[in-house]
């Protein structure tokens, strides 16, 4: 057994995890299940009202027009940019070097639609209005994640986006929001979604990171927009018989959570804070502005699966079960705060904290 | 109201329906779920136990090295033609002019994929070896969907099938199997999946036609044709975090049904035999070879609709919600036999064959 393998093993036996909604099990379907009524029928295909309703209740949160489920943000993403790109007929889009579409879709982007991300800004820095302002090339939309999920979910300035809105409307440039995680931002901007939707053309959201739902997603836009975004969901095949799994569970953890996200942030700043404390860690952003964060070690990955992996069996805290190695020398994990949290005794998490800067104090090449 | 929305309602009104397995409503997916234990794990991006076991199953019940579970047919097949046609640097396949490919899908294969179906056959025909002898274009890959769906689920004979796969591999050609009602065929072939699919380089099953699951689909072929399907499910939005809502339906009605495939084949005989004793009334195939056929009229669809929906308020029995018109003096509606026919006391359906004789017979213009 690897260390990577230990630390998982070690991480499934604690008795709680700082991070997360829990275990991503049945009972989640289940629970989301245990009210409706079994004679409820099925939406057929994209049709019926539990798709309707959920997406008509997503449009008016969102403030567009329309709202179109779809199984995935792979492919309610791909064909957002798809439409701007065929409305404009110039197949080319730009986005941050670490936008889920480059790194995390097998290049589906190109290999299904043909269309060429330009690459904005340094991968380790946000997308800032200079960056858009210098591009010298001709684009038919810009794509903004909030947060910048790669580098700790970090946000530009509410200005910043306000003023890339304004340039982009003006030069004729479509602005869509990779908004995966835009509940969990509200409270950093104190905005309404609707507000900050308002400066982008078209939006994605996602139901199973901060909502903590099973799958999906929800296209948000203009009529025409969300019209055709529903015959590409078809060529994907995407239009499925049945969505309703997941919109039910989307519909029910979203009415659960979505008012919690700002308790999730407040408790996300508090666990930063404690990491912080840390001898040889630090979290990126150093502050979060969100329920997210990074938590950086300045010590080999493999080192650090040994010394979580006994702090995980000496306190029964989970952490993480996932490092991810940056140099030989550093590394890094990524968190998202949810139901559990709250769930951890507090006095637990601080005996962690201070074990975690004892043992990285104890590695001498540090 | 018009007539068809008359029917649709007269049809939810109605004690029994003859065909399906019953009211497409979320209890069916309660029942899939209702002896899972609620703390088994959800599969993960396409990993983890509730995928996997379930993919090794159908590989093997298929008789193919390894199968992959999709969320919808139209995804895996689209992908399938891709796969053979890169592999031969040929963007050319044939299918039937009705497949689902040419008529469902909004021309995915043509608009991500930029393939170019031959059509084989004519469309009211199936595809003979002849027709793919006779074609005079180079292809990389021929689609054959068993039963022939659009038709009345019309099948040619098993030698034909051995005869084109023979030619086909003799040719480079491969050979892919459109098997969304592969289940419901065995019967008449008296065949093993298996020793079908034999025949096939490639073959994708549905289980939400005769199984009666939620959605989703398997793509099952060799270990490497598999593993690139897995690479182009990501492009296409298609590798859902979680898919155990559809797996494990797909797996429980699997289970429950795929024996029943026999009994509802000679179900959907009895009730042909009955509807073709009615004047103006025929099925198309005239003895089916599935659970499923065609019933058409000798009338239009506006009259058929007045009197369909008649026949259910008297009898209480249910046909059809969904007539298609032919021409202005013929209609047709496609029927499949499921859990409900046996339900359906045989007196009440030999009642509703009279008087859809007599009615019929009291049209004047036939």
């Amino acid at each position: 057994m690897n260390d990577n393998n230990s630390l998982v093993e070690a991480f499934k036996q604690t008795k709680y995890k700082v991070a997360g909604h829990g275990t991503r099990n049945i009972q989640i379907l289940k629970e989301a299940l245990k009210d409706i009524d079994g004679k409820q029928e099925s939406d057929v295909y994209g049709k019926g009202k539990i798709i309707e309703d959920f997406q008509e209740k997503m449009a008016k949160y969102l403030g567009k027009e329309a709202a179109v489920f779809f199984p995935s943000g792979t492919m309610a993403q791909q064909i957002a940019l798809r439409i701007w790109c065929d409305k404009k007929g110039l197949k080319k889009v730009a986005y941050h070097p670490l936008c889920h579409l480059e790194i995390h879709e097998e290049d589906g982007l190109k290999e299904l639609h043909q269309i060429e991300p330009i690459l904005l800004a340094d991968k380790n820095s946000l997308i800032q209005l200079e960056d858009v302002v210098r591009m010298e090339e001709n684009i038919a939309c810009l794509l903004l994640e909030l947060p910048q999920r790669e580098i700790g979910g970090q946000l530009p300035e509410y200005k910043t986006l306000e003023d890339i809105s304004t340039y982009c409307h003006e030069k004729g440039i479509k602005l869509h929001l990779d908004g995966a995680r835009l509940f969990e931002i509200l409270p950093y901007y104190e905005k309404s979604a609707a507000e900050i939707c308002d400066l982008f053309d078209s939006v994605y959201v996602s139901f199973y990171k901060g909502i903590g739902g099973i799958a999906g997603a929800i296209l948000a836009g203009n009529q025409s927009f969300t019209n055709e975004s529903k015959v590409w969901k078809r060529r994907h095949g995407g239009d499925l018989i049945s969505l309703y799994p997941y919109i039910l569970s989307a519909d029910y953890f979203f009415d659960q959570r979505v008012e919690k996200m700002k308790k999730y942030y407040e408790e996300a700043k508090d666990l930063a804070g404690l990491f912080n404390q840390c001898h040889g860690v630090s979290t990126q952003p150093s502050e979060p502005v969100s329920n997210m964060f990074h938590v950086h070690f300045a010590a080999p990955k493999e080192e650090m699966e040994v010394i979580l992996s006994g702090i995980y069996q000496e306190t029964g805290i989970g952490l993480t079960s996932n490092i991810k190695g940056i140099s030989k020398t550093t590394c890094y994990f990524e968190l998202s705060i949810g139901e559990m949290y709250a769930q951890t005794p507090k006095e637990e998490v601080k005996n962690v904290i201070h074990l975690l800067d004892q043992k990285i104090r104890g590695i001498s090449n540090i």
